[in-house]
């Protein structure tokens, strides 16, 4: 806890199943360690029933669970296997609910490596159905709000067009959770739309580029049964002067009926090649980079 | 490290994205520790490459990788969110491969909560073929090699008859794994499989019991591209004379063309209700018990 308790600082380590198969923790990971710094700072902030996830009493009473709405993060450098960085996290309260921001630095040169911002709001646990901030629970959360740092979010929120469904020409369908995606609202986790929005995801962006920028805007909960397609589409593939090519994708994950559970802009840039594995050796390397 | 350096050791602490809906520590969480344990052991002792996943000179000049054959885990009792549990692990080589044993104790009660014993071979990385150990490899091992300690494994090995696929009344087809369940040997990572074996155990034993025993005998690496058959049976459902009931059950994954991936046994006994979720509320709680 520095600055007068209102922002929260964590060292973590990047552990051997937070990584990928170039031996950089996954954005995945990255997602999850967001969430465990704002749970982390509203339990030192006392803020928070015991044992309840994020769960003030004001929403105890209510029936209320925090749920998020959107989540944006930008990618400067990934760690990697072993590195030791530092999340700093601060919030404040909004009309409508809470904004949550986070950078995450390198240990030893200070240097940001990713910046995220998020947006989250209420949810009635037994109508599923998101609420405003009720005023009870806006005066407990007073002590969370940031008071002495910048109050702009670190990743604007950023409008973007409706997602053209039928322009989207990868698709992935029969997607669907497991026991280990549920958190304990018994719906999946913020961090595992991620996964379904790779599966249509076209392999060779996936080998050949890295995730920089994420923007997901989360419409509906998805519970255990559910079935779900990925639909995806590249919106730009630019190469600058500098021969660096850029992609940006578009994506949507919705259920059989149609009903959209999350709306999604990814960008990509080319990944650079720091492992040991040798991604041109037989066996299950990439695949094939289209010009 | 501890005990002349062939036992070490790490304290660990539950975070959010690790537990079940129940606030308990999950069990693929377990076994991504105790990976993670013997990785950084051998890291400590100076054995490996750098940034190589548990690789040694000698194996890499082979281009030989780890693959785990069987993994036994036994759990007496889950740690919960915000929980720091002690890592305990050490190791011993055999004519075929190594032999990983590990404990999970409370840290203020120094209560044994988890026991585990794996055995693991190498695998060619080019060929994708597993081999027994090179002379060369376990003269460097030799550091690695448990002398002051019990050598007999935490978890006897257990035979059991091969499984009856055609009594196999569970069934869950279509699985595939995520570019996140990959490790950096470019296949799924061990404790993938246990997604795949709960998604065919039925839900009234997900819902009313918890996982005490696991015996996985993994017999094929799973590639990015295959898709998985999850095929299960309860072998006994008996109530003791304390009314608990116990369930066991077989599974196996496999491929559409019947190549087995993982034969597994697993052991369920009741859960202890510890949790703040109202299991009996409206919205996504438990289905329904059959008697």
């Amino acid at each position: 806890m520095i600055k007068s308790g209102v922002v929260f600082q964590k060292n973590v380590c990047v552990r051997s199943f937070e990584i990928d198969p170039e031996y950089r923790m996954s954005t995945k990971a990255i997602m999850n360690y967001l969430q465990e710094t704002s749970l982390e700072y509203g339990k030192k902030l006392g803020l928070l029933v015991d044992a309840r996830f994020g769960v003030t009493p004001g929403m105890c009473k209510l029936d209320l669970v925090w749920v998020f709405r959107d989540m944006r993060i930008e990618v400067d450098r990934y760690p990697c296997w072993g590195d030791v960085v530092q999340i700093i996290t601060w919030a404040c309260t909004t009309a409508t609910g809470l904004r949550l921001d986070w950078t995450i630095n390198d240990t030893n040169t200070s240097e940001t490596l990713v910046r995220a911002s998020c947006f989250a709001v209420m949810m009635n646990k037994k109508t599923r159905k998101s609420c405003k901030l009720p005023e009870e629970v806006k005066d407990e959360l007073r002590a969370f709000v940031t008071t002495d740092v910048d109050l702009d979010p670190v990743i604007e929120a950023q409008r973007y067009s409706t997602p053209r469904i039928e322009t989207m020409d990868h698709i992935r369908t029969g997607l669907t959770p497991g026991w280990n995606d549920l958190d304990v609202n018994y719906h999946v986790n913020n961090a595992k739309y991620l996964d379904w929005v790779l599966e249509s995801t076209p392999d060779w962006i996936i080998y050949s580029h890295e995730l920089w920028k994420i923007n997901f805007e989360y419409r509906k909960e998805c519970l255990k049964d559910d079935v779900i397609q990925s639909l995806s589409r590249v919106v730009t593939d630019e190469t600058d002067g500098l021969s660096v090519r850029m992609v940006e994708m578009e994506h949507v994950l919705r259920l059989a009926s149609g009903i959209q559970v999350l709306r999604a802009r990814t960008g990509w840039r080319p990944t650079p090649r720091l492992s040991t594995n040798d991604p041109t050796g037989p066996g299950p390397g990439p695949g094939p980079i289209p010009t």
